[in-house]
């Protein structure tokens, strides 16, 4: 085991339900240092875990581990942290409770300030479903959180990204062998449709347009071929009940609904962490528009586009060109005075 | 039945399989004049039947059927054209033959010619997959078609289109009761998926953010209500091989595979039919970018995007504001001289 579990007990959730003996996986790179103010915290994806995470990671990069103590926190859900998968009965399966976007900040923020003492973050960043918690983050714990840099997610999922999601989960939950979450073995079936519903929405037009998938870095053969060796590599890996689990989070996220807040708009207004907001060009499911409707509602924010044809997957390391675009404005955003 | 068939035997099809006893079925509005100079084909789109292309048909619309002799012919595989849920064993159900656009456009030639009479037609237009068929019959037949317009439609599927209809298909076949198209009843659960992957398609981001469904003319209460009322009622109420057979005939159409030509370029340069291409400003799956490169590489047609926030269904005849911008394009094409 590469990484290490916080294990803060029972955990209250917005919903009611009870997170019953949680843990949360995390991973950290680089060293605290003596005062502790060179922490940052970067949540994961959905689907995705820590491993994930590490490709904005490295010497001479923003996130450079030579100079920040970078901690990396597991979504619930995510097969690591707390999840359908391996949450003993009876709370197992499908019966793993609801959780939110609040909840896992909530216990993130647990996890730094109770075993690292640490009170301040340098900044807080994320793609898609990360950059969702980084909403939250600023949002929950103003005090702490000092810069955010949130990439191709959003504060509240709109409601045709929750039509997005309704096709994914419904793809999956069609295979029989889903048998409402008490299946013996993964509904594979399920799995593989679910991929290749996601397939057309992670990518956008262009993408596929300029067939980028048979260039290099992605290289694959054909369409067929990114179709299975990408697209339903990314999910036949991973536990229907999981996806199911953050599929739940993800449509339900909205910091507006976090307590003492009365929507969307009143939980922007109360960021005031200065921001770097940064969609995809193309992203099919967090358009720009979305964003640009929040920067509008933000104190202190920007707006800065990833451009390009790679849609939503700008954000996920794929593309050197886009990594580095996203580096660059992270740079530039760890070097603000604040 | 109020529509009637024509019979024209047996159907030597592009991939070399045979349509036995071909059932083309069609509906015909207005009257054919003396010297047959007043005609008019508006093909049918994915899933669709003649009762579903009607509202672009009326008095003092362009398509009168006071004025015109307008013929709607059914796509093959749609259910009431010879399709896999009525055509006898052994070429029944999953056995039915891969049909191709240019298949499809040849029988309707010989629909008008061998049972009319009718050498020119004033126009052919059609909605999506319509569209699609609406190009091939230029191609096919330059000599009878004097103008097209197809909207919301391409003259050779991208690849994202490939894409996106690889997600509903696999929805669809998730479900087991599918069992490779040996079904006894619907796979009403696959049907059902196959609708919700389709909803995030269909309408776009916009479309949802302005709640567009809950307001006139649509006026569902819920955005649940939306998914099982307009989505799921769409398809439930058809045959699953029937939906697949047409799904093939849209993830192959290329009028560049048209005998005689060498590509999708060359048999564009020599459609010479007066044109408007209309796509849908936002729609996700024939975006419009796709026919501007379309529009540059024939030698008479304009590009004119249908605005607004109802993406591909913006050509579905369900928005009053957009069937009044199709249908006065369609007015001042068929005023035009040619």
């Amino acid at each position: 085991m590469d990484y290490d579990l916080f294990e803060p007990g029972d955990i209250q959730l917005q919903n009611g339900a009870t997170l019953r003996d949680a843990k949360l996986a995390y991973k950290t790179y680089g060293e605290l240092n003596a005062d502790k103010s060179n922490a940052i915290v970067y949540p994961t994806w959905y689907s995705g875990q820590h491993y994930d995470n590490e490709w904005l990671i490295g010497e001479g990069m923003a996130l450079d581990p030579s100079r920040y103590f970078i901690v990396i926190p597991n979504m619930f859900g995510n097969g690591l942290s707390s999840s359908p998968s391996n949450t003993p009965p009876p709370h197992d399966g499908p019966r793993f409770p609801n959780v939110t976007m609040y909840d896992n900040v909530r216990v993130q923020h647990r996890l730094i300030t109770e075993r690292f003492g640490i009170e301040r973050l340098e900044l807080v960043t994320g793609w898609s479903m990360g950059a969702g918690q980084t909403y939250q983050w600023a949002l929950s714990y103003p005090e702490t959180v000092r810069r955010i840099l949130p990439f191709c997610g959003s504060a509240k999922t709109s409601i045709h990204n929750i039509v997005f999601l309704e096709g994914v989960k419904a793809a999956l939950t069609a295979d029989a062998g889903w048998n409402n979450g008490w299946y013996r073995e993964q509904p594979g079936v399920g799995l593989r449709a679910m991929a290749r519903v996601y397939a057309g929405w992670g990518f956008c037009q262009q993408f596929y347009r300029e067939k980028i998938y048979e260039r290099e870095p992605l290289g694959y053969g054909s369409l067929e071929d990114f179709l299975v060796g990408f697209w339903e590599g990314l999910f036949v890996k991973r536990d229907a009940n999981n996806l199911l689990a953050m599929l739940w989070t993800w449509q339900n996220a909205d910091i507006g609904k976090t307590p003492g807040f009365g929507g969307v708009e009143e939980a922007l207004a109360a960021i005031r962490a200065p921001a770097i907001v940064m969609p995809a060009q193309q992203d099919l499911y967090f358009p720009p528009e979305d964003n640009e409707w929040e920067v509008a509602h933000m104190a202190n924010a920007e707006l800065r586009t990833i451009p390009g044809s790679w849609g939503h997957f700008a954000g996920g390391g794929l593309n050197p060109v886009d990594t580095k675009f996203i580096d660059n404005a992270l740079k530039e955003l760890l070097a603000r005075g604040v």
